[in-house]
C-alpha cells in the first residue's frame, strides 16, 4: 500500500495553477443532466429543475485528518470524495455534483496530485457525481483538502435529523467499529516500520477493517433499499465521529431521548478479534471509533416488520422521551447515559 | 488596524467541533427563499425552482494568500466571502448562499475565529448572501480558509467565457492595481513595525489602496448597471489574478485574439502616485497585480452607444480574429503580445 518513492516528479511551479487544474481535470466526465457546466469557468452551473439542492462541505488537513505515511494518495482521494457524499446520502438525496479544492506544499510533486485526483476520479465514476469545480493551491505545511458536495431529492424524501418521536426505532447500517479497528492495526505497523522499514508484515486477516479505514464506501444504495421496503426514515444522520456522538446529535435535533442496546450493536468478527488482540473493548470503539460512514436512521413502529431480519440493517434501540435522556443499555442490562466521545479535532 | 494583543483567550479544544459551529454561526439569519435547511443537518437544503444553480470554491492558505501580521482577522473573513462571490458575479448571476470551512492551529483562540466569523457575517449582509454550512478543524500551522459559494440565474442571464466574438469591445469595471499597491504599502510597513514596533506611521495617503487589498468589494451592483443599460455582455470573467491574465482566459475560451489599449487601462490617482513612490509601472501592476475583484467582459459593439462615458465602466479595448493574437497596444503605439504574469500560488 506504500507510495514508489522512485517515482518520476514534475514541480507544480512548472505548470502553474490554471495548467494544473486543466491537466487533473481533463479525464473527468458529466453525468448528470443537471450540470449545465462543470469546470472552466468562474463558476458551474447547476441545473435542478423541481428538485431540492442538498449541499455539504468538508475539510481533511494532513496530519489531524489522514497520515500519509501509510493512506495512499489515491485512497486519500477516493475517501475525501466519500465523507462528503456520505453526507448527502444522509439527507436521503442523490449525490449529484463535487468541487474538490486541495493546498499541497513544495514537497508534493504533479504524480503525487495525479495519484489524488485518480482517487477522486474513481469515487466519481462509482458514485455518479460530476466533477465540477475545486481550486488548486500551495501550503506552507502538508496537505489540505476541502471537497463540497451537491445533491438533489424531492422535497418529500428528504430526511432531517429532527424528525425522530418517541418509540421509533432506532437503526444503523451494515457494521461499526471496522475503521477505527483498521487504524490501530496501520498505527501499529507504522512503529513496525520504523523500527524495521524491511519489514514485510502479512496485514490479511486485517484486509476488511483496514479497507474500512483506506477506502471507505459511503451508503449510497440506503435510500434505493429503504425506498424498496416502502419505509421513509423519520430521522437519519451519518456515523462520521461515532455512534454515540450521532445518537446526542438525532436526540437533540429531534428532542428525543433513547435506549440503545449494546447487544445489539453490529460487529464484523474481524473487529470483534482486532478489538481483543488490542485489548480494547469493542462496544467504546463502536461508540467512539468514528470514520465507518454508515448512516444511522429512525423509522416509526409500524415498518418493524418490513426490515425485521433484513441483512443490510440491525434495529439497535428505540428513541423514548426527552426526559428520559439517552442511554446504553448494556449487556448487565443496567442504563449508562451516552456521553459523545466521538472524534474531536480540537483535543 | 492591527489586532489587540491582550485580548481575552477561549481555547477550541473546550468548545469542540460542534459547538464551535454552533457558537461562531448563531447569529447568521437567512435571507433567501431558496435557503430551505441552512446549518444543523448533515447538508444544507436550497430550492432553485426554475432558475439555474451557480457555485464556486476558493482557498485561502495562510502564508500563501494573507499574512495575518497586516491583515485583521475580521477583514480576512470578508475577503474570503468577496473572492469567491466575485466568481459568482462574474457569471452575472446573484450570489445567494455560502459554505465556509476553516482549519486553524492551536494559537488561535476562539476570539480570532469571531473575529474572521464577525467578517464573513458583515459580507453575508451587505451581499445578502446565507452562510448554509461549513466546517471547522484544526491544522497543524497556521490558517486555511475555503469557501463556496452558490448562486443563482435564469438560463438566458448567464454568461461565460467563452461568449466574446471579433469586434467585441472589452471592457472592465472600476479601476484597476489598487490591490496590489496596497499590498506594497503594507508590506513596507511590515519591515518598519519590524525594527521599530512602536512606529505609528500615517497611512491616510494610502487609505484607498490598503483598502483595495484589505477589505475589497466584488461588484454585485454590475448585473444590475448592466440590465439597466439592456447591455447582455457576451463574455464576462472576474479580476482576482491581473487583467492579462484574465484577457488570455476570455481569448482562450471564446477563441478570439484581442487589442488592449494601454492608455485607456483605468488607474486611480492613488495607485500612480504609489506606483512613482515604489519605482514601478503602473501598467504592469494592472496587467499582473491581481486581486482587483473587478468585473472583464464583452460586449457587441451596437451597445457601444449605450455604455460610452459610463463612469462604472472603461472600453480598454476590442477583440480581434484568434490568430492575430492578445496584445497591448502601449502608448507609443507597438504592439506587444500579452504574457500571463498573474499571480501563481506555486511560484
Amino acid at each position: 500500500m506504500l507510495e514508489d518513492k522512485n517515482q518520476e516528479r514534475t514541480s507544480l511551479e512548472k505548470l502553474g495553477e490554471f495548467g494544473l487544474i486543466q491537466h487533473l481535470t481533463k479525464s473527468f466526465k458529466l453525468n448528470h443532466k443537471s450540470t449545465l457546466k462543470g469546470i472552466g469557468d468562474d463558476a458551474a452551473v447547476l441545473d435542478f429543475g423541481g428538485k431540492k439542492a442538498i449541499v455539504s462541505t468538508d475539510m481533511l488537513v494532513e496530519g489531524v485528518h489522514f497520515d500519509l505515511s501509510y493512506m495512499p494518495l489515491k485512497h486519500l482521494g477516493y475517501k475525501s470524495v466519500m465523507v462528503n457524499l456520505s453526507d448527502i446520502y444522509a439527507m436521503n438525496a442523490i449525490a449529484t455534483q463535487i468541487t474538490v479544492s486541495i493546498a499541497v506544499s513544495n514537497r508534493f510533486p504533479l504524480e503525487a496530485l495525479e495519484e489524488f485526483y485518480a482517487g477522486v476520479a474513481l469515487a466519481a465514476e462509482l458514485y455518479k457525481v460530476d466533477l465540477i469545480g475545486g481550486d488548486t493551491t500551495s501550503s506552507t505545511k502538508g496537505m489540505i483538502i476541502s471537497v463540497t458536495a451537491i445533491g438533489e431529492a424531492n422535497e418529500a424524501d428528504i430526511t432531517y435529523r429532527n424528525g425522530a418521536k418517541p418509540n421509533d426505532l432506532l437503526v444503523v447500517s451494515g457494521d461499526l467499529g471496522g475503521a477505527y479497528c483498521g487504524l490501530q492495526v496501520l498505527e501499529r505497523e507504522k512503529e513496525v516500520f520504523k523500527v524495521n522499514p524491511n519489514n514485510q508484515p502479512d496485514l490479511s486477516p486485517y484486509t476488511y477493517i483496514i479497507e474500512r479505514q483506506l477506502k471507505p464506501e459511503s451508503r449510497k444504495d440506503i435510500k434505493g433499499l429503504l425506498q424498496g421496503l416502502e419505509i421513509k426514515p423519520t430521522a437519519m444522520i451519518d456515523i462520521s465521529d461515532g455512534l454515540s456522538s450521532e445518537i446526542l446529535h438525532l436526540c437533540k435535533a429531534s428532542e428525543v431521548g433513547c435506549n440503545l442496546f449494546e447487544e445489539k450493536i453490529p460487529l464484523d468478527p474481524t473487529v470483534i478479534s482486532a478489538c481483543e488482540e488490542f485489548s480494547i473493548d469493542s462496544t467504546l470503539v463502536a461508540l467512539s471509533g468514528g470514520e465507518d460512514y454508515e448512516l444511522l436512521f429512525t423509522i416509526d413502529q409500524k415498518d418493524f416488520p418490513k426490515i425485521k431480519g433484513n441483512p443490510h440493517f440491525s434495529i439497535i434501540g428505540h428513541m423514548t422521551d426527552k426526559n428520559e435522556g439517552a442511554n446504553l443499555v448494556s449487556r448487565s442490562d443496567t442504563k449508562i447515559p451516552i456521553t459523545a466521545q466521538g472524534w474531536n479535532s480540537f483535543s
